[in-house]
C-alpha cells in the first residue's frame, strides 16, 4: 500500500450490457454465456491495466461474475489472476455466511482450497473476503481460520451503504446501541488474536461511506480493524468525509469505487481508459492526502 | 406436495472426501477439479434416484458446488437439471444479500436470466432462492421481483439453526422482541403482494429446527409464509417439534434434511442408496402425519 501511495480499490462489477464500448458484443461466435464471459475478462483486464498505478487492490463483485455461469465463475479465476500480476490484492465480495460446515467451504472456494481423493483443488486464492454476519460468530470463524492459514483476510459486513441498512442493521437494542455495534465487538474479538507489526488486524469492517457519521464510533469499537469503505461515488458518499477509518494509519481505510470509475467517460467524456484512470488517480489523490492529515492527528 | 405426499427436502451438500463409496476417488484422468465435479454429479444423481419418490425438492448448498470451481458451477446446473427431470423443485441455497444492483445480479444467476448483447444468458432457473436479510429491504426486493416475474419463491433467513444465531438474530430490541422478529415482520410485509390461492406466499422464511420454541411465534408472525425447516438429524433438530410450521397447511412446512439422508447407511449400515431411502421415507411419513394433525387442529 505504501509502495503505490494508494488506498483505492477498483471494484469490478461488470454488466455484459454496459461494457467499454470495445467490449460490448459484435457477432463472435459460442455461447453466449463464453461469448459475455471473455468479453468481461477484456473489460475487467482493460479497467485493471488503466488503473493499476493508482489503486491497491481491486473487488469483484461475484453477483456480477455468477450470472455467467461457468463461464463467469472462470472468467473471475482469470482476472483475479491477472490483477495479481500487476501486483493487486484481490477482493473477493460474495457476501458469504452459513452454518460452518457451509461456511468452511465457501473459505474453501475463496480463500484456500482442499484436499480431496481428486487432487488438491485450490480456491481463489482471494486475499480479503467480504462476509455476513447475520449469522453470528460460528458463521465468520471459518473464514478467519481459513484467512488467517493463508495470510489473507476477513471484512465483515458491519453498517453496509444500501439504505436498507437501516432496517436492521440500524436497530435500536435493549442494551443500548444499535445492532451494527454489537456486530462491531464480535469484529473486534475476533480479530484480536490477528493484530499484526502494524497494529492492524486480519478482520475488517465493511463500512458504507454513504453514512460518515457511523465512522468516528466504528473506529472507536473496531480501533485495529482495516475498513473497507464502498459507496463513493455512485451512491453518493465522499472520500473527504472518511477521515475516521483511517486513524489508525494510512492502512486503515480501503476505498472502493466501481461505477464511479469504470463509467467516468459517461460523464467526463473521452476514452473509458483514460478517463477511469484520471477518475481513480484523484481517488488516490484525495484519500492519500486526507489519510495523512488523519495520522498526523491521531 | 400434494401428489408426493411429501414436504422432505433432500440437501445435497456434497463433499468430495465423504461421497458414496462408488463415487469417491479412483485413478481416473483428468484435472482434479474436474474429476471431483464428475463424482459429485454422480453422488448427487444416486442420491437423487434413491429418494425421490419421498421428497419433494431438493436443496442445493451452493459452497459446496462453489469449491470446484467452474467445474462445479457446471455441476449445479447438471445436478438441478437432474432434479427437476424427476418432478423436484430446486432450492438454490446460497444465503445471498447485497446492494440491489448487485441483488439483481444474483438473481439473474440463480433464478431469471438476463439479455445481453452476446443473447440471453439463462441463470439456474431455481423454484426457491435462500437470502440473507441483514441488509434489509432493498436487498431482498430484487430477489422478490425477479422471483415473482417466473413463478418462484424467496426464503429469507429469520432463525436460523445454528448456535451463532444467538450473537445476533436473538439481541433483544429497545422497542421489544429480537431481531428475528423484525425481519419476520419485513418477510410478511414483503410476502403480501405475492399470497397465492393456497393462501400462501411467494416469500417464506428460514426458521431452524433446532430452535422449535420460536416456531409458534414465527407462524404469528408471518401467517403466509412457506417455512424451510433445516436442522433436523446431523443439527439435532427433530420432526416432531415442527407442528406450528403447518398450521397454514401442509404446505407450511419444507422439511431439510442432508447428513441424515447422505450419510444414514454410517449409522443404519446397508447399501448406501438403501439406507437413504429408508431415511427420506421415515422423514416423510413422520411429516405427513404430524401435518395432517396440525391442519386438523389449526
Amino acid at each position: 500500500m505504501a509502495g503505490r501511495e494508494s488506498q483505492i480499490v477498483l471494484g469490478l462489477d461488470p454488466d455484459p450490457r454496459a461494457l467499454w464500448p470495445e467490449f460490448g458484443g459484435g457477432a463472435a461466435p459460442g455461447p453466449p454465456a463464453e461469448r459475455a464471459a471473455s468479453a468481461v475478462i477484456g473489460h475487467c483486464r482493460a479497467l485493471i491495466d488503466a488503473t493499476a498505478e493508482a489503486c491497491v487492490a481491486v473487488k469483484l463483485q461475484l453477483a456480477c461474475f455468477e450470472r455467467l455461469g461457468a463461464s463467469g465463475w472462470s472468467a473471475l479465476h482469470t482476472v483475479a489472476a491477472y490483477a495479481r500480476t500487476l501486483g493487486l490484492l484481490v477482493i473477493a465480495d460474495g457476501k458469504r455466511g452459513d452454518i460452518p460446515v457451509s461456511a468452511t467451504a465457501y473459505a474453501q472456494a475463496l480463500v484456500g482450497g482442499v484436499e480431496t481423493p481428486f487432487g488438491p483443488l485450490q480456491g481463489l486464492g482471494a486475499d480479503l473476503v467480504t462476509v455476513n454476519p447475520l449469522m453470528g460468530s460460528d458463521a465468520i470463524e471459518p473464514f478467519v481460520t481459513a484467512a488467517r492459514a493463508t495470510g489473507a483476510g476477513v471484512l465483515v459486513l458491519v453498517r453496509t451503504s444500501n439504505p436498507g441498512a437501516a432496517d436492521i442493521e440500524d436497530l435500536t437494542l435493549r442494551d443500548g446501541g444499535p445492532v451494527w455495534e454489537r456486530v462491531a465487538s464480535l469484529v473486534d474479538g475476533l480479530g484480536r488474536p490477528g493484530v499484526g507489526a502494524a497494529g492492524l488486524s486480519d478482520v475488517g469492517a465493511v463500512v458504507g461511506a454513504t453514512a460518515p457519521e457511523h465512522l468516528e464510533r466504528a473506529r472507536e469499537l473496531m480501533g485495529g480493524a482495516p475498513f473497507l469503505l464502498p459507496g463513493v461515488g455512485a451512491q453518493g458518499g465522499r472520500v473527504e468525509d472518511l477521515a475516521p477509518a483511517f486513524a489508525p494509519g494510512r492502512a486503515g481505510g480501503l476505498v472502493t469505487a466501481s461505477r464511479s470509475i469504470a463509467d467516468a467517460h459517461l460523464t467526463t467524456g473521452g476514452e473509458p481508459a483514460a478517463a477511469a484512470r484520471a477518475a481513480a488517480e484523484h481517488l488516490r489523490e484525495t484519500a492519500w492526502a486526507l489519510s495523512g492529515r488523519s495520522r498526523a492527528a491521531s
